[in-house]
């Protein structure tokens, strides 16, 4: 790294999915001198001195942060705020604390409190990630072309905030900057919703006397095995996700039951005109989505192999 | 191929996504013996022209279906009725009539009563496909693994049921057989209300004021954009579908919002517990899929390029 790491000492706390990602991300680069980590199970620490997860594996969170110049909350949204009170004695004078989580306002509420005045904090959410979770699922550019949010409080100082931004450049990802309110009513859009929606589905197929298990699995790739993917993600992680962006969900949960009894009706109705351009409509967004690299425009994700 | 073609000849009517996917694949193994096809738009039928789709196009649907012992009807669902109506004077006597509607029940009661009594009609639902339409999105390889629903009438004629199927085989599917009410029901599980569900959570980000549409662009990795590409399927298509399935699709949106409130309920009022376990059911259906070989495991359905 031309120019030295840009923190010398990091800590991760929790080693799931997004953490063990990071991990790989910073050494493919250099970007950083040592990377401490720790988890609360035995079993997930075993496993990461394993696979050589963190060049440090520590047994407590006290061991993990101390000299840290940046820690990680890399757990569960509703753990974060207990996390943060259990190391808050143990943070160096300077040092950044940032987080991953997929919520901000809540987060912000629940771990603020316990930073001392000496030590900034600095909310952010990489928005990135895949249906598997723990230590072993996480890989270097799990963050290259995606997004990471920062979500500076009041009054954050600047340096801290630009080493931060760097770090997550260094880690493949482009950042923006956005308020905490408006964050959590993006992320209901992009991601709470549409996660509630397909875990909606794939129980009602699942729970269908009439429809069996065998033939909901069988005719999947007419749909509905899309929906399976983000419904097996991580429970814990998203039963928390829900609890704490509660009310930017149900508003977008609102907006889209409205919209889908105004298609039910049209149905019901057999209006198809209306059908046909609500159909068209959203057509353009899926061009908008490939066009700026977000989504492959290969047929199926590029699932299917495609042959003359 | 062993034994000579399955058919002599087969008429194509219709050159979208399934039609072309068909011809390539009969083409890879030598399915049949010559193939024409028909398209009512003057522009697909130069495309397929251009690209050497069908080995004869036909600029008429008495020309496409004369002589043929095979003919395909790939027309969206609604305008089933009315081409079987248009051809049924030029049906050799022994041949047999089949479609690839993803309704059955409709497609029966539109197209039967059309087909002369010398004529076999054993309607179909290949159950494969891609959000691509169009004459030139066609490829081989569609079928491969991929199951075909053969939904044969009473005193379907069994040796013209034996040749379809093994027709079906030939182009990599797998074939199943199943009555016209249960296709209907279980397609709406499947296919039907995962499409509606998608366009709608699409329609509704794009909607949004407060949230803009570079935004749900930018950060749609999160989640979404795994909707957007089943709502980028064909507008005329899905329209049929809704029109003609209609009975199937309401009942399981009612199933659908009724688990939607209970899950809206539980955000509501905190209910963690219930959340978590909902989570953790829907885990196991996507695992039956992977292991039946219906989807990938790669994470993300093999989007990320997966390093260390």
């Amino acid at each position: 790294m031309i120019g030295g790491p840009i923190y010398d000492r990091v800590a991760l706390i929790g080693l799931g999915h997004i953490a063990s990602s990071m991990f790989w991300a910073m050494k493919r680069r250099g970007l950083v001198g040592h990377v401490s980590g720790y988890a609360r199970s035995d079993e997930t620490r075993e496993t990461a001195r394993r696979i050589g997860l963190c060049d440090t594996v520590c047994d407590s969170l006290e061991d993990a942060v101390t000299g840290a110049d940046l820690i990680v909350l890399a757990v569960p949204v509703g753990a974060m705020g207990p996390v943060a009170e259990a190391i808050a004695p143990y943070l160096k004078s300077g040092a950044t604390v940032t987080d991953v989580g997929s919520v901000k306002k809540d987060v912000i509420a629940k771990v603020a409190p316990h930073i001392p005045d000496n030590v900034h904090f600095i909310p952010g959410h990489p928005m990135a990630g895949t249906e598997h979770s723990g230590p072993e699922s996480g890989f270097a550019t799990l963050f290259d072309n995606r997004w990471c949010l920062l979500v500076p409080l009041e009054g954050s100082d600047p340096e801290a905030l630009e080493q931060l931004r760097r770090f997550w450049e260094g880690l493949g990802a482009h950042v923006d900057e956005m308020d905490a309110d408006h964050h959590d009513l993006v992320l209901a859009v992009v991601s709470h919703t549409p996660h509630l929606i397909a875990y909606t589905m794939v129980g009602v197929a699942d729970d269908l006397r009439r429809v069996t298990e065998n033939e909901v699995i069988k005719y999947s790739a007419t749909g509905f095995r899309d929906f399976t993917r983000i419904a097996a993600s991580d429970p814990t992680m998203w039963r928390d996700v829900f609890l704490t962006n509660k009310e930017a969900t149900l508003e977008i949960l609102g907006r889209f039951t409205e919209e889908l009894f105004a298609l039910q009706r049209a149905i019901r109705k057999g209006d198809g005109a209306h059908l046909h351009d609500y159909f068209t409509r959203t057509r353009a967004i899926r061009r908008g989505i490939i066009e700026a690299g977000q989504d492959t425009e290969a047929p199926d994700f590029g699932r299917v192999k495609v042959e003359r």
